[in-house]
This record gives structure tokens, C-alpha cells and sequence, in this order.
């Protein structure tokens, strides 16, 4: 018999207004999944992506591939596989979509060994197969995407990442223009200092919204989610993203801001809230200038990465 | 009968680590006490002060009565006041002596006038007189010597500050060393931009800092206690600094840091752990070089400003 098995790993909002490089959350009910299959050999081999093109077939350039590499070298074990991605979010959405198959990836591997790692220690190797993505071995999507639930990465060096509670009753709204940006160039538009009186503005919205989401205060959850740093840079790369912002806000969203580097946007919306409108309303607006919009509300996945039958 | 009112606005902690100008705490049994006194004209008389020299007695430079003064503007009430301060934080101590004097200022003319300011909305008012002495309407401590507790000041403009929760079995070690920086001073030498990468950590530090507290989560909240920002810069300003926190850490304190602008230092402790120990070798190690500190153990304040009888 061979070993195989198959994972699903959920999409994420990352950098969450505020919290650029630190907060990050997953969605349920849209993600990628991975096969894996135990070859006789040592080789890694990507034999097939689904779902979206332009991903590398090379196992050195794909996340996938990398971040089984980097679990296996740790480990000192020498098994090859066989690997299929379904991708259901596209590159370049700001959904965390190498995230997604990094964090299959691992969670594949380290079942199909037995478990030798836990969760949480699954997410540096995650971040090896994301940097092969963006140049950057961030965390803020991987750790979302293999914990599930709202995700805090405190501290890279040592590597410090926690859940925290939220509201059963929050909802997210995803709005995703069918437009391409790709992190690494997202990344490089931002300067590498900013104002200290800003940086003050960012953290005390972060200590809002943290202490917001553990503490069930939607009103301040929506005051919080305000991002002065990254937001009036990378939004100038997002078609209509002040009138998207503004219709949302109007539309009773709590926040509005980027998810991940864009172009894909998230606002929070309470469960009884009529999140419709803010749908219908996005789909018009992008209508009109001949944008396509993938658009949903999604609950927060509080189980991240796990096995499909 | 002449209307007359007593009032305790304890120190307070500024800054906590990784939260500059966003976070602060309310410290027991060590603060200012201010009686003021109705007059029959409508002058701000500042009578005495006792405790600390140095403290303006001109009503137009003391921050006592340019609190009161900003507050009988607001309410457009003309009245005078003698006022007499007994201050038991010294000025430039970094434990919030001027914020303790303006909380007790404006809780104590608005409760002569039937309190028709919430605490919340005395906060501004307390604000003005800050400004007289340290050039900068800061909040994080007359938010917290007001409200007690421990407090976020989500946002200057509009002005958002609440309370969060923290463990009933937090205690404060308080270090202050008796030699004098001034808060304008110790402003003046930060740097108005920092780099993006410090304040990620600032800021992953902060969302550390206040889930941990609100979950009761020790060992988070001393692993986030952490500034990468102001201490390195501050700290020079403070005589051993390196000494005193790594003899704290060592003792088992839950990080160290800089109180308000300092020199005052802190760090939390778990009740039941043994905080003599740091006391003990701090008097030892200031002992040495011939600078004498007041030290202590507290628990966190969780009233704030009050009447006395």
C-alpha cells in the first residue's frame, strides 16, 4: 500500500490593518489543497498544480516542495514524494496563497511521518517555503493558516506565535479585484522608516484591536482596525480602493483595510450585520470599470491546516 | 461653610515596555494629595506645595491650576480656588509626578462643581496641564493616575482611552535612582523616525503585552516587555541601567524597562515570587556608586484619583 494523503489549508488575511507582520487570520471554506504521495525514491516531484497557472513545476522554486525539503533535512530523513496542489486561491490575491501551500504542505508531511512536530513548530518550515515566494520569510500567513483562528507572531527571533480569542460573532468581508500584485514588488514600495508619531498611532491601534477582538468590543475592534503605515502606500496600488473603503464604511463595515499586500481588501462585519450590501455595492463599483471582483463573507476557520478524506 | 475637597491621583508608570505614549498603570499608595479650596474671588491661588521643591507656584506654570483653569473655561464657571499640593513624587522621577497633580487637580474642582465631567472626560483637561510640563500633551499617565487600572490610549485625535484587564496577582517592582531627568530632555533626544523593522517588533510586542495581561498569560507579558525603540536610546540617561535589569531578569522578574521617561525603572513580578531579592540587590548595586534609590513593591492601582476625607 502506498502512503498517501491529502490536506486542506485555509486562505488568510494577513497584516489585519494595524498589525503588519504580526496579526493574521484564516477563512474557512477557501484554501489549497494537497496530495502527497510516498514515492520509492528521494525525489520530490510536483506533478500537477490545479486551479490557477504560472505556479513553478521546479521543486526548488516551489513552496510546497521547499517547505517539505526543509522538514525532511531537519528531521535527517531521506523519503521522496509525489505532490499534487488544487490551488483555489490565485497568486498575487493578498490571501496568503503560497502561505496556504506551504502550510498543506507541512502539515502533509509531518502527518505521513507520524507527527514528529507540532503545530506551531511547523511554521518556520512553512516560512522557508514562503520565502521562496516573496523573498521574505514571513509569518503573519503561515502561522494563520496552520493554527487557524487570529494569530499573533510577537517575536521572529526567538519565533514567538499565538492564538488569541475573538467574537464568535465576527465575520469577514473579502473583496478580491481580479488585478495582480505581487508581494515582493508590494514589499518593495515601503520605506524602511517611518515617523515614530506614527509608529505610536499603529501600536495603539494594535493594543485596541488585540485587546478588542479578547474582549468581545466590536465598536472598538472597528475604531482599531486603522493602518497609518502601510495602507497609504500599498492602496495606491489598488484600483478603487478609497471609494471601495468608503462605501464599506458606509455600509456599517467595521474597518476597512488591505489584506496581506493587496489587491485583495477585508472589512469586519457583525453576524446579523447585511454584509450583502457591502457586496453588491463592490460589485458595482468595480462593474463599472470593467473589473471583475471575487467577493464573500467567511466566518474566522478556527481549525487551520487539516486532513481531507 | 467653605467648600473644601481633599484628593489622592497616584504615580504612575508611562510608556510600559513596548508601549511609548499608548500604555500606563496606576501605582498603590504613592501619589499626589492637592485640597482645593473655594475662594470668594474668582483667583487660582496655589497656597503651598509641600513634599518636593522646585514646583512652580505661578498659576499660569503649574500644572495643577492650568488643569483647573482649563476646566472652569470649558464649563464657562468663574470661580477661585486656593490650592495646596502635597507632592510624594518627586518631578522628573519618570513615575508621572505631573500627571498625579493634574488628576488630582481636575478630579477634585470637578467634584466640587457636582461632577459634571465623567473621569473619562477629565482626561483631556489633565492633559493641558502635562503640556506646561513636559512641552507635550501626552495621556498615558494621566489616563492612568484618573482612571487607575491599567490603560490604553488607543488614539490621540480623537482621543480614545479605556482599561484593560490584567492578572490580580501582577505586582510592580519600582527602581528609581535619585538623580533627575527631565521629561522634556529625555523627549527631545528621541529620534523622530525609526526603522519599519523596530517598530514591527514594537508593535508585536504590544499585541503580546496586552493579550497577556488580559489572559493572564505571565510568562507572554514578561517576554513582551520589550522596547526596542525608546529604551536603547533612553537608557543611557539612566546610571547602571544595564546592571540593574540584568540583576532583575536574573532574579526572575517578568522583563524590565524604562518607567515613563525614567529614571524610575520597573518590572512585574508574580505575587507569591520573592521581589525582596531585587530590591535588595539593587540597593546594593546603586549602593556602591553612592546614588541612593527608592524602591518598592506594588500591586496595581485600580481606583485611580479619589477623595480623601
Amino acid at each position: 500500500m502506498t502512503n498517501s494523503i491529502k490536506t486542506f489549508a485555509p486562505a488568510t488575511v494577513a497584516n489585519v490593518g494595524c498589525g503588519y507582520d504580526v496579526l493574521g487570520f484564516a477563512l474557512e471554506e477557501y484554501g489549497d489543497e494537497l496530495t502527497l504521495t510516498e514515492r520509492k525514491d528521494d525525489q520530490l516531484v510536483i506533478e500537477i498544480i490545479q486551479g490557477v497557472s504560472g505556479i513553478p513545476l521546479d521543486p526548488a522554486k516551489n513552496v510546497a516542495s521547499v517547505t517539505i525539503r526543509a522538514i525532511l533535512k531537519d528531521l535527517k530523513i531521506s523519503k521522496g514524494f509525489n505532490i499534487k496542489i488544487k490551488k483555489n486561491i490565485a497568486a498575487g490575491s493578498g490571501l496568503g496563497s503560497s502561505a496556504s501551500s506551504a502550510a498543506a504542505a507541512a502539515y502533509a508531511v509531518n502527518k505521513i511521518l507520524g507527527a514528529p512536530k507540532s503545530r506551531k513548530e511547523l511554521i518556520k518550515f512553512a516560512m522557508e517555503g514562503e520565502r521562496i515566494a516573496s523573498t521574505k520569510a514571513h509569518a503573519d500567513n503561515v502561522a494563520a493558516s496552520i493554527l487557524g483562528g487570529f494569530t499573533v507572531v510577537r517575536s521572529y527571533d526567538p519565533l514567538d506565535v499565538f492564538n488569541i480569542p475573538y467574537p464568535e460573532d465576527l465575520r469577514v468581508v473579502i473583496i478580491f479585484p481580479q488585478v495582480e500584485v505581487k508581494t515582493s514588488d508590494a514589499k518593495k514600495i515601503l520605506k524602511e522608516e517611518v515617523k515614530l508619531s506614527d509608529a505610536v498611532k499603529q501600536w495603539g491601534n494594535v493594543a485596541g484591536l488585540v485587546s478588542g477582538l479578547i474582549q468581545h468590543d466590536f465598536e472598538r475592534i472597528g475604531n482599531s482596525l486603522q493602518d497609518v503605515i502601510v495602507e497609504p502606500i500599498r492602496s495606491i496600488l489598488i484600483p478603487l480602493y478609497r471609494e471601495m473603503k468608503t462605501i464599506a464604511l458606509r455600509a456599517g463595515a467595521l474597518g476597512f483595510s488591505i489584506s496581506g499586500s493587496g489587491p485583495s481588501m477585508f472589512c469586519f462585519v457583525q453576524k446579523n450585520s447585511d454584509s450583502s450590501i457591502i457586496i453588491e455595492r463592490a460589485k458595482e463599483l468595480y462593474g463599472k470599470s470593467g473589473i471583475n471582483i471575487i467577493s464573500f463573507v467567511s466566518r474566522i476557520n478556527n481549525v487551520g491546516v487539516k486532513t481531507l478524506d
